[in-house]
């Protein structure tokens, strides 16, 4: 489809770029207290562009952590209803020394443009924004359907805020269906749709022993080590097969159907290049029972982040820490509700925390996991929408990450997600040196294009 | 003894003390890059006084790490030569929050100074200088005995400056005996010798998985994750019960003699007190078959320091780190030799690290364990010189920690060491809020004041 937009937005391709670089400069670290002030000054951007290209109701509502923003443009009498949502807070840069430009300085290199936030999700954000744009400029003002925007600023750190205003303003934010831009394609030049995501608890585990740090010459033999104990949990929680061995952990995992798994095999997904190409490691670890696919996508996982504590910087110290914690998060599967697993975790940890030692355990986030399904007309349009700008056709995948939004609007609005992401499984995700793909993000732009205007039609 | 030398020392004590904070401010952490030209710093502090007091040959010696200072006195024909070593680098002060007062910036409480080094070792090292200040003034420029002066700024980071050169220059350094002031009282008020030292090996585990950071999501369930398999090793060097799970670890441990164990239970020791007022944890930890003192004065042992990778900030952060590493050090008693323990440690952690995981063993530092004799001169005569200051008999004990200099005193210059510390149990040497008890300052001065008087008698 060859529209008035579509021309709109090849011809400005070069400044939509230039004004993802103006976002990505801002250190919006959702999770890091000194940054508060630029998340906020992030979303005054993303807020004051979207009332200049013509929405109405533009609102960065205040939270208790970051606000969110509300957009609207509501007059295409008859027309469905899109809820549009991506986030404009970035992960942490560290380790920083590991990229290759500054994480906060987007650079362009082999077509890719290099920032924290490049694909997740700033330049996904940008690519909705840029497409509203163009729509609006090509259509005298006007949009082919109706559009609600919401765009959150705590997606990596829980999405607290926006997970409260759903359940107390879900009347406002209720579309036909929520297009979502925060995920990949399968391959490059795959259109892909993303219709399952595992869901996330997030914990932490603080661990006391002495009541102050200890010389380990003078007190090792005696005084309680909460970094060993921690280890000692750690190497309980699962057996060397990557089976989690928390008691009832997987009573409630629910398969994948059949016609998924089938789907899946035909998928072009060649084991050895991923293990050399996008993980980078001597072996893959985890279920041997399942083929990676699956187990990334449908099979719940357990992972150490962090253990803070004791002597980290360079060098040698004699420390017996007084405390240590370890960031140890669980992604869940379809079925399996993260009060029940968080409940079976914490009896675990406790019952397995040696002598000694002080435990608390600090619940970071959690949310369910989701499977959309793809019989309805949305989905159908975005595969429409996709073929425009592919020639392809569109695949359906799961991700193994956790969006919880999907599920708060799958349980809380009741509508169907578009999962429409346009990143690369090389990205960088929460890495360093994250980048995002430029042709893909006008491509992104096209398929949002299309895909309005399909659902007009 | 009430010497003019011990006079002196008593009408200068305000002077001394301020003294010795001014070099308590300056942050010579040896094992932290950006300190480097603190610790040299500090040298030239000590350095300086060394001459004005009235030592000939005062030398900062350069080495590839940090100085040795080197100055002598050697006109007491017949006396005999003491070899006087201390340290003037200091541990890290982190955790920073958590002290009282800023750890550079000496503060006096309930007659305790407290600051990073006051009794390790600084404040050890200024009771030297001022009791040879003592002596000078007193006698006319002239001390009782030779001395040699020998103090290192690599003693927290494994001294290896001292170690090359006590190899190459012994001839220099030789003396009768070495006065080695770094270590402390058995309990308040009771003079103390050190006369057995643990050794001690200081590793760090490098382990690599994936070659960047991956999203827990996305390749969670794939990836390995060598924050998991550090916990794996570590929770297999030891059982639960605390014992080194290394084979053939246990080999050669040498027992205390009989009379020493019956020696170590006649001392004042309240386990229970010792839990809760000096470990302040729930219970102590550790070889349940061997008394406290035992298991931290002649039993090896082994600790955790610090686990550095992933993401230890505060909040969450859903990365599998591509690499973590695992500070480990093993503290040594007589009979082991620390090679053939590294022999045994790196072949075990080599046969028990995970598959997918490349594992690098990094030394920071080695030394073995030593036992001194009682039945010499020397120690008599520091036997005799504190129990003019104290007017008690002094106990003879071990020490858990690691002095690998004195094993080279022993080794290399073979000459026997006394260990003349004043600190006390709760100085909280290398954590937070370390402390030097004020009275225990000037008693140290008057005990080597006396001592010297004692051998030159």
């Amino acid at each position: 489809m060859a529209t008035a937009a579509v021309s709109y937005a090849r011809e400005n391709q070069k400044r939509f770029l230039e004004e993802l670089k103006e976002l990505l400069r801002i250190p919006s670290v959702s999770t890091m207290e000194e940054h508060k002030s630029d998340v906020q000054r992030a979303a005054e951007f993303v807020a004051s562009e979207l009332k200049r290209i013509g929405f109405e109701n533009v609102d960065i509502i205040p939270s208790s952590g970051h606000p969110l923003i509300y957009a609207d443009w509501l007059h295409a009498k008859g027309k469905p209803t899109a809820l549009c949502y991506a986030h404009y807070d970035v992960q942490p840069p560290d380790p920083i020394d590991e990229w290759t430009t500054p994480p906060f300085e987007p650079t362009e290199r082999n077509q890719n443009i290099y920032a924290r936030g490049a694909v997740d999700d700033k330049g996904q954000l940008w690519m909705q924004v840029k497409a509203f744009e163009s729509l609006f400029r090509s259509g005298n003002g006007k949009l082919p359907i109706n559009v609600k925007v919401i765009f959150e600023g705590e997606e990596e750190v829980g999405g607290e805020a926006i997970a409260e205003y759903i359940r107390k303003h879900g009347d406002k934010l209720r579309g036909d269906f929520a297009l979502v831009t925060d995920t990949e394609l399968f391959a490059p030049e795959l259109p892909t749709l993303c219709v399952g995501l595992r869901g996330l608890v997030y914990t932490e585990l603080e661990a006391v022993g002495a009541m102050t740090d200890l010389h380990s010459g003078v007190y090792g033999g005696a005084a309680p080590n909460p970094l060993e104990a921690l280890s000692r949990i750690i190497s309980k929680l699962k057996d060397d097969s990557g089976r989690i061995l928390i008691p009832g952990f997987y009573d409630d995992v629910q398969k994948p159907t059949d016609a998924e798994l089938k789907a899946w095999k035909s998928l072009p997904f060649d084991e050895e290049h991923y293990r050399k190409t996008e993980v980078g490691s001597m072996v893959l670890t985890g279920e041997a029972d399942y083929p990676v696919l699956y187990r990334t996508w449908a099979r719940p996982t357990l992972e150490v982040h962090g253990m803070p504590g004791g002597f980290v910087a360079a060098g040698a110290k004699t420390v017996i820490p007084a405390k240590a914690s370890a960031k140890i998060s669980m992604r869940l599967v379809p079925n399996q509700n993260p009060d029940d697993i968080l409940k079976k975790y914490e009896s675990f940890v406790n019952s397995i925390t040696p002598k000694g030692i002080q435990i608390k355990i600090k619940v970071h986030s959690k949310g369910e996991a989701i499977v959309v399904g793809t019989d309805n007309k949305y989905i159908k349009a975005a595969t429409e929408a996709l073929h425009d700008v592919f020639k392809k056709d569109t695949v359906y995948i799961r991700s193994g990450g956790s969006i919880p939004i999907v599920t708060d609007f799958e349980n809380v609005l009741k509508i169907p997600s578009v999962m429409m992401g346009l990143g690369l499984p090389d990205d960088n995700l929460h890495a360093p040196n994250e980048k995002f793909h430029i042709p893909n993000f006008y491509r992104g732009i096209e398929a949002i294009i299309n895909f309005f205007h399909r659902l007009a039609a």
